[in-house]
């Protein structure tokens, strides 16, 4: 791994908590970490893009709260030369730029201090249309990690030589083109956060619990009782809890079955 | 639809050309809208949300040129009584609260302002899971509209009457829960606005354009030409346009098949 500039360290942006960062390496099994802090590293040309919206809102709370913390580090400070350039033409010719194998290798080993070696308690990601599409399993799993780097890439991609050398996982957060890895990092981190203990406090979702068991959501319903000579369906007045579920159940298969009849079939896979 | 509130005009934060609104219905075939500016109208909580990162790099550079405008509609002005509620416990119980269907109705009717009726010309989406998923062809689609009204959802979600009695189409990012829609608008709204006439310039999109063609980007490499020990494949530097586009169109297939199988054969019914 190059060696050959002095990196700064990760700007510590948000989050009360200190974290302690050194460019020598340790015992990464005497690492005393930040805090119970679960920690979001993210590499990017734009660190003013964050923490954007994870600001605002159950994630902006918790992020005052210390439950997660956030360091952004900014890209550019590892470009090359005096204009510190980040990205170079694509060998081969077309369109766009590509960031350079060298300047992401130094960002990512500065990403890497302090964390743990073993990519299941910190994961390292790039955030790529050609990635595995993001889901809520893999929200829960990175829940479950001490944290994780996200590696933002713009204009055409980034050199594949780092993504090979450094094993790197390739996340998408869905079939469609993004500017910038910037808007499917905090959303993936959305994501990710609100399962975080603590982060939603007693709102347990019902969401969650609908696409953990492979099913879309119910239909809700609130007051008025009558709006625009629309009731509210009489069985969710009825006091029968029982029958509100059973409702609920037949709404939530009815809509999967209509709607993502790919999600139902996955559903009938993973049961059998 | 509910006219007891007089609601104020959308906020025109951003974007140079001005748009005219007015509480008076008018002949929508006569409409003199905002002048060439494709317009995102956003029904939120949390307005100062907006731009957000769409404020920087090319999507910020086409907001200040004009070539999309932004109106955000704080729904908490088209709240209930003093204290301008906008939710209330769900029907049936549950954890979480749900919009409500009055509240929604009128910062729909405000949205609806100057808009064409034709949803195909101006689509009107409630961003949730339960909707279909967001691909690259409805970015298209919607890049070739005149603009969107996307509804952001917060806590368990919003009413089923107003949904289906202003007939709106529900997308989704993806499989996975957010804690609001506020993330899910500026990722689709990337993805679309990067599609509009001037905003890419000449950085036309090889990305883009494998996603046309139900394929994965290929592998890029640029500068240094040997890197960590690692050579760019010698291809690429051939100078041999042909073998180029011959060794990349098979790299996009070979990726495609190995980390997508579901496009890999999407693609092919496509085109039988």
């Amino acid at each position: 791994m190059t060696e050959d500039n002095t990196p700064p360290s990760p700007q510590k942006s948000h989050g009360r908590l200190a974290i302690r960062v050194s460019a020598q390496p340790r015992d990464l099994m005497a690492d005393v970490r930040v805090k119970d802090a679960w920690t979001a590293r993210i590499i990017t040309l734009f660190p003013e893009a964050f923490p954007g919206i994870l600001g605002l809102s159950l994630t902006g709370k918790a992020l005052d709260m210390g439950r997660w913390a956030l360091d952004t580090i900014d890209l550019r400070t590892f470009g090359e030369g005096k204009h510190r350039n980040v990205d170079d033409t694509p060998a081969g010719g077309g369109a766009g730029m590509v960031l350079r194998p060298d300047v992401v290798a130094r960002a990512l080993d500065q990403a890497a201090i302090d964390t743990p070696a073993d990519r299941a308690l910190w994961p390292v990601v790039y955030l790529s249309p050609r990635g595995a599409p993001f889901t809520q399993a893999k929200a829960r799993q990175w829940a479950g990690a001490k944290g994780l780097t996200l590696l933002c890439g713009r204009f055409e991609g980034v050199d594949q030589r780092v993504l090979d050398a450094y094993g790197i996982e390739e996340v998408s957060l869905g079939d469609f083109v993004l500017t910038g890895g910037e808007l499917a990092a905090q959303a993936m981190l959305d994501a990710t956060i609100r399962l975080l203990p603590g982060v939603l406090g007693n709102q347990a979702s019902t969401e969650e619990e609908s696409f953990s068991a492979g099913l879309l959501e119910y239909p809700q319903y609130t007051r008025p009782q009558t709006w625009e000579g629309r009731d509210i369906p009489e069985v969710l007045t009825s006091g029968n809890h029982g029958a509100v579920e059973k409702w609920r159940r037949a709404e939530s298969e009815r809509i999967t079955r209509a709607r993502r009849p790919d999600l139902w079939a996955r559903r009938g896979q993973d049961q059998d």
